[in-house]
């Protein structure tokens, strides 16, 4: 059914002709087709709006030639159904005014029918894979539960999110409650996302590196672990959770298919850590996208060669910055497509 | 001379009574008594003025008892002293109005005479040295050449840098131009510091870990290396290159004593990298000194049973925060000092 299965090939460990190819955050500000939706529609609204979320979600596929589209949302609508109020500042990122911070809070925060509140992104999905009509598959996403306390703790972005270690750590059984009802509450989101068509789910612990090996298995592994194997026989799952090298092994034994990577982790060394039953993302510095043209070739072919052939999709090691050029973005793309292991 | 001199000891490697202690950051915003001289001085007045210096750099040796004194500074006086203007708004960060951008932003920019632009600090040192009496020995420090040309080129404190990684991406040779009079200024710098009377010098590399291993190399290490080898003859040095676990055993072979590490990588692996020739650093989250006592004191014995016997300087992974209460600290503090390996 699908014309370019690359990726879930990849995922399943098959030979392929070349490596896949998408980028995180590839439906997003440095294409000036989304700039232009942008200007008209708050971000919430084009979450919300299921042709809009669609339109954004299939333009990389168009403009750059993408293996696989991303549903384009956000991590925050799962908070945000959980019934804490989510502002979405453009440029300036989220903020929760009431957030999470002792026993009574929790009254406010519920394990939601999902269906219920987050019907506008399964409507979404739907009108996706219609819209891309195989073309590609569609990969589904959540943030991993520790990333989405850190925000419904912290109440907005932050370097360290201290706010978000000292509540689990002065009041770990409160914590737990939490994450649990955040893993609930993604387990039948991601569900739903698989039944509306999602091909592939990836789960974001975008402050997983924030915490120590000991913490990360605590606060955020025992739970993403919850969440792979509840997708175990639907579809393939990736995890990412950035400059989490450390636990790379324990995340590749949970059972996911893919493991994403950042650039401060040589391929081999990653590969060595997790094993050879996982596929390896990433992993390139989204930087070097600034670089010129020749430069993010050359550096793109490098990566290729030490990841090597096969159990690998090619992305960046983190979302795309918006100032990227699109021809640069384009040339990314474009090596990996041209690119044969020899 | 010094009567207590346990870090300098376990920075060559002998056998100590127990495990030395400082933290990172300890003279600063959680001491009551560095608030009341905050209130009534600018920062870089307290910087400047060498009583005032001297004064917070030895208020954690009498407060929290620490093993080590450091020179209360910034490493922004660097640029600063290179011809940038540096401006420090509390709670707000550095701001540096003109940042280098191109070629022609170099002309303001000099490898400068530091006696003549950084002589307040070696009279601070001196006043502390003075003042010390002895009890502690006294660390120097200043930031690694990449995390400066990170502040002088981004202009502001930045999650990713990646106008600065852009610099270095797109303009190698003016990058390399720029690091390499970051290099001698600092060389000069730190000379002059143990001239006036530093028994240690700290390399602060906060943005190290935002580099790939082979970016590390070549726009932050090669830089260290020629710091360390300047000071070899001098002092014991310390690199700190936070996040930057990839690069341990390059660090480890740059001939530094002493290398800082973060929580995100167990004492174990750090000294498996790193081998057993060099004194590691750290590695208490920073955001655990908010857990009640009795956790802290479970957590540090656990840390300090990690790291094992003799080439250890136990420390926190990165600045103490400035909400910890003071008795917290000193808990950190007592615990390491009370604790005793078997």
């Amino acid at each position: 059914m699908l014309q370019n299965d690359l990726i879930l090939r990849t995922l399943r460990g098959e030979q392929t002709e070349r490596t896949p190819v998408w980028m995180m955050r590839q439906a997003g500000r440095y294409l000036p087709q989304y700039m232009v939706l942008r200007e008209k529609y708050g971000f919430f609204e084009r979450c919300q709006t299921p042709e809009l979320a669609c339109e954004i979600t299939i333009q990389p596929v168009d403009i750059v030639g993408v293996d696989a589209a991303i549903l384009f949302s956000d991590i925050l609508v799962v908070p945000q159904a959980m019934g804490l109020e989510v502002q979405l500042v453009e440029s300036q990122g989220p903020y929760l005014p009431d957030p999470v911070k002792n026993f009574k809070d929790l009254v406010r925060v519920r394990v939601p029918d999902v269906q219920e509140t987050l019907g506008y992104v399964f409507e979404a999905i739907k009108l996706i894979k219609k819209e891309l009509n195989g073309r590609v598959p569609l990969i589904g996403f959540a943030g991993a539960p520790w990333t989405l306390l850190c925000y419904m703790v912290q109440g907005k972005g932050s370097k360290t999110f201290d706010q978000a270690k000292v509540f689990c750590y002065t009041q770990p059984e409160l914590a737990h409650q939490l994450l649990q009802m955040i893993t609930d509450t993604t387990i039948a989101y991601l569900k739903a996302q698989v039944k509306a068509g999602a091909d592939i789910v990836q789960i974001f612990d975008s402050w997983g590196g924030l915490l120590s090996p000991d913490d990360f298995e605590t606060y955020s592994l025992q739970y993403i672990r919850q969440i792979v194997a509840a997708l175990k026989e639907e579809v393939p799952t990736i995890i990412f959770a950035k400059g989490a090298w450390h636990s790379l092994e324990e995340m590749a034994a949970t059972g996911a298919q893919g493991l994403g990577i950042d650039w401060c982790i040589k391929p081999q060394l990653a590969r060595q850590i997790a094993g050879n039953n996982v596929t390896l993302q990433g992993n390139f510095d989204p930087a070097k996208l600034l670089s010129p043209i020749p430069v993010i070739k050359k550096e793109v072919e490098t990566m290729l060669a030490a990841f090597g052939p096969g159990r690998h999709i090619a992305n960046l090691g983190h979302g795309i910055i918006p100032n990227v050029p699109v021809d640069h973005a384009r040339a990314f793309v474009d090596t990996v497509k041209e690119y044969r292991h020899k």
